[in-house]
């Protein structure tokens, strides 16, 4: 039996001989084991050697020990040293003592068990995915979270190296120095108040969002609100709309909640609802009409009529997900579904990820009014939510107009990073290559030419240090995909977006020709 | 139709007449809906009048507007006013222009959809439980979370109005003072590597357990950890062997995962481990083996060995969850459950939310090497771990010395509080009531005489502002289930213990007379 990763090595304490010890050897037994050199107590080396050895049951079940006495007379040290590991092992159970006759190795497993276990193969490790459960391997198989989170052109991350730190630290100040015990407690439900205020008034004149503080919850992102709304809405085998292709979180959150995503086609005009698909109405229906992701199609107003109709009529709940609404650079912002909505279906998503900082771990989820209790009560219950004190921080942030500024500012500096992406990408391939959603967010698509194979593409450029996410990787069925390059600007410096993109160009080149 | 909570009044711009308007009531329609004398902007009033029109299909699809021009004369006002509102809800989709035509309301949903919705009982809010899955109605019926999280008793919390905030805001602020963009963006799986190595070294020192870093899953507490493990190792169905009585929050989001829990009864040396049980080996067995929650009881060495070899032996995971174990009064801790484990079956889990606070939402998870880079994997997946600025500050907290010295410092604190609840106790009842896990963590538990009903104290005792959780809501069958109050003296002052006690002692005494 070895010890592994103990602090200091043990390795010359390995027990090889399983055969059990009588009590006249136990002193030699020890003696060997010992080292009086180490920096570890003598009395902590005793304590190791008997419980390793009572584990392997190379000390037997109900054998005596000498007295402390006796064995420190024949180890040649303080009977202190001898009783203070005794006391550890009989303090952890590993011994036992009976008064007046002295101190024995505890009783072990019962036989039936013991029995059970050794005709049994025991599974070794190393064989990961036996030892995952058929959903979990599923779910690790289908990964779509990226070694990379930063980089040309990593999609979806906005450039936190321009977030305002000082300010930041300064506004976290002033609430630790606050210091009142709520704001480092759990939370009873639905998150810091003020900051539910602060939201719902943002979405009321922002987003026209039908809603007060109460119908706003606060989670730690849209994967938490997802699977708050799978499980306080979804049943396990309930079937969900997604848009194809959609973001890879949407459908591991709820494949993981046993929720089967049905693939639904986008066209120019969002999410595709045509009769077969019609016939069969599901629980869910996730959308992202303001800015299809990872398309970046707009949904039509009729559309979102009709998804709104159908979902009344058929009891389906619309999920919302109303990312990056706020980085649009040429027509204005579209108002959201949720604000169109009169049967109470549409729940509300976003997410400050995108603009304040992904480890900032806050986003929200906007309720019809009648499930504001539940979903409050729910939040606690599954999540135990907290972390008030950086959900007050961000409430300071938000009220002191840092947040609509810094939204400006960088709306700006995003504008000029598409704008250089654009023009490298115009530079290389003319109008060769179409580049879709390129209004709003922090990513463009690239449409490749037929035949040229993404994730090919996508490895090559990993190898040359570039992020090219392969757009079929978003799509449920790899067969019927279209292949493309998502393409992040977000957090890519000015300077580096030409000559990044020029590199990739040479790969994609390179694709195109083979396929000629 | 009624625009509910917006920001300012429109109820006089209420819709009632459903009848479809003709163009040349256009004009009057608005007039009688928009008030200058509002500090709305008029092109925004006529936007949202023209708007809920639309929606509620009082302007009828395919109408044609007057020109820009023609209504602003009409309406008396600037054409750039009646401009602006017609662009915004072109942009919106709510008007289309047809070139050389003019502008037209935009077309809807078909027939089939619009009919259908006509046909369909339309779900009104406010039918809360009906609106909820059975899983979700499920879940908040038996929600265990406490409405109150602080004050006298409520258990699991910490003192937080001791910790030490200057010190946390200022290794805060040296971190936002580095600032650098790995500490703001998502985690690329596993969390922020020192403080893995931080805690892996702590789990080695102090609980005896055997791991590398790579092995420390970063979470936001047990329950992600819970959720984790039955997302990545369970399947829909499976079951669970729970402590009966136990942890609300386990039942609750094993629950919420499609996993069974079965309750297995706790006697004095832990998890009781009958042969009717062992007949059925279970995907999981979740035990607090250092002090079981909530009765403090503390896992014998026999029944430790017992759980692994019947773990290995049937290939079930054990969930050790290790919390309350730095705080310890009498008796040395125990080791853990996981540094004896050979066969890689045991999953231990932790959480700062008691020795640090628990706005924190920090914990951890330590898995057999062979699923660490799976569990990395799941935990970016599933939850787009982040927050690496706070695991930063924890890891110099760590480092600097400041934990340990305040786990010490609060173990004196929470020491003197038993000491004065026990005294509260034994002052009013003597030894007529029995108390049990005393020896560790941040509450104790009561044993009611028989006949006292513990929810029926335990409502009285919230009207009277004393929190005092039922023992019978830890079990899963309430008919069989011991009766008792869950007393928390963690976050009392110790001047307010005494006169606490005496008010519930009331309430007790007053339910025990009834009963004789």
């Amino acid at each position: 039996m070895v010890l592994r990763f103990m602090p200091f090595s043990y390795s010359h304490f390995e027990i090889s001989d399983r055969s059990t010890l009588r009590l006249a050897t136990l002193p030699d037994f020890l003696l060997q084991r010992i080292d009086r050199d180490l920096t570890v107590p003598v009395n902590r080396q005793i304590y190791q050697v008997v419980r390793e050895a009572i584990l392997s049951q190379v000390l037997p079940v109900g054998m005596k020990l000498p007295s402390s006495r006796d064995l420190a007379n024949e180890l040649n040290m303080s009977r202190n040293t001898v009783m203070h590991a005794y006391e550890q092992l009989i303090a952890e159970g590993y011994l036992e003592t009976r008064s007046g006759s002295g101190t024995f190795i505890a009783d072990t497993v019962p036989d039936q068990i013991a029995n059970a276990a050794k005709n049994s193969p025991v599974s070794s490790s190393g064989k990961e995915k036996s030892m995952l459960s058929e959903r979990g391997a599923k779910l690790i198989r289908h990964a779509g979270v990226c070694e990379l989170q930063w980089g040309a052109f990593m999609p979806g991350v906005p450039d936190v190296t321009m977030f305002p730190n000082k300010i930041w630290a300064r506004l976290q100040n002033k609430v630790w120095r606050r210091s009142r015990a709520h704001l480092l407690t759990y939370d009873n439900g639905g998150g810091y108040m003020p900051l539910r205020e602060a939201i719902a008034e943002y979405l009321r004149a922002a987003r026209s969002v039908n809603c007060t503080a109460e119908q706003v919850m606060i989670t730690t992102g849209i994967h938490q609100s997802i699977d708050l709304v799978a499980k306080l809405l979804g049943e396990n085998g309930n079937k969900a709309w997604v848009e194809n292709p959609c973001y890879w979180g949407t459908r591991s959150v709820l494949q993981s909640q046993g929720i089967e995503p049905v693939p639904i086609q986008v066209d120019q005009e969002g999410m595709q609802l045509l009769a077969p698909d019609l016939r069969n109405p599901p629980r869910f229906i996730f959308v992202t009409p303001s800015h299809q992701y990872p398309l970046g199609v707009v949904m039509s107003l009729s559309r979102r009529r009709m998804l709104l109709e159908y979902a009344a009529a058929n009891d389906a709940w619309i999920i919302e997900d109303d990312y990056d609404s706020e980085f649009r650079y040429g027509s204005r912002p579209l108002a959201s579904l949720q604000g169109m909505d009169t049967h109470d279906r549409v729940l509300y998503m976003g997410t400050f990820s995108k603009t304040m900082f992904p480890g900032l771990r806050i986003g929200f989820l906007v309720v019809p009014e009648g499930l504001s209790k539940a979903f409050a009560t729910g939040l606690s219950e599954l999540y135990r939510g907290g972390q008030i004190s950086t959900q007050a921080v961000l409430t300071d942030f938000i009220k002191e107009g840092y947040f609509t500024s810094y939204i400006r500012r960088m709306r700006v500096v995003y504008a000029e990073r598409l704008r250089l992406l654009t023009e490298a990408i115009k530079g290389n391939f003319g109008d060769a290559i179409i580049i879709t959603g390129s209004d709003a967010g922090l990513h463009l698509a690239l449409k490749l030419p037929d035949g040229c194979e993404d994730y090919l593409i996508s490895e090559q450029a990993m190898k040359a240090g570039i992020i090219a996410r392969p757009l079929s990787r978003y799509y449920m069925n790899p067969e019927t995909a279209v292949h493309g390059l998502l393409l992040g600007y977000g957090c890519v410096p000015d300077e580096e977006i030409g000559p990044a993109f020029d590199k990739l160009a040479k790969i994609i080149k390179a694709s195109i020709r083979k396929n000629i």
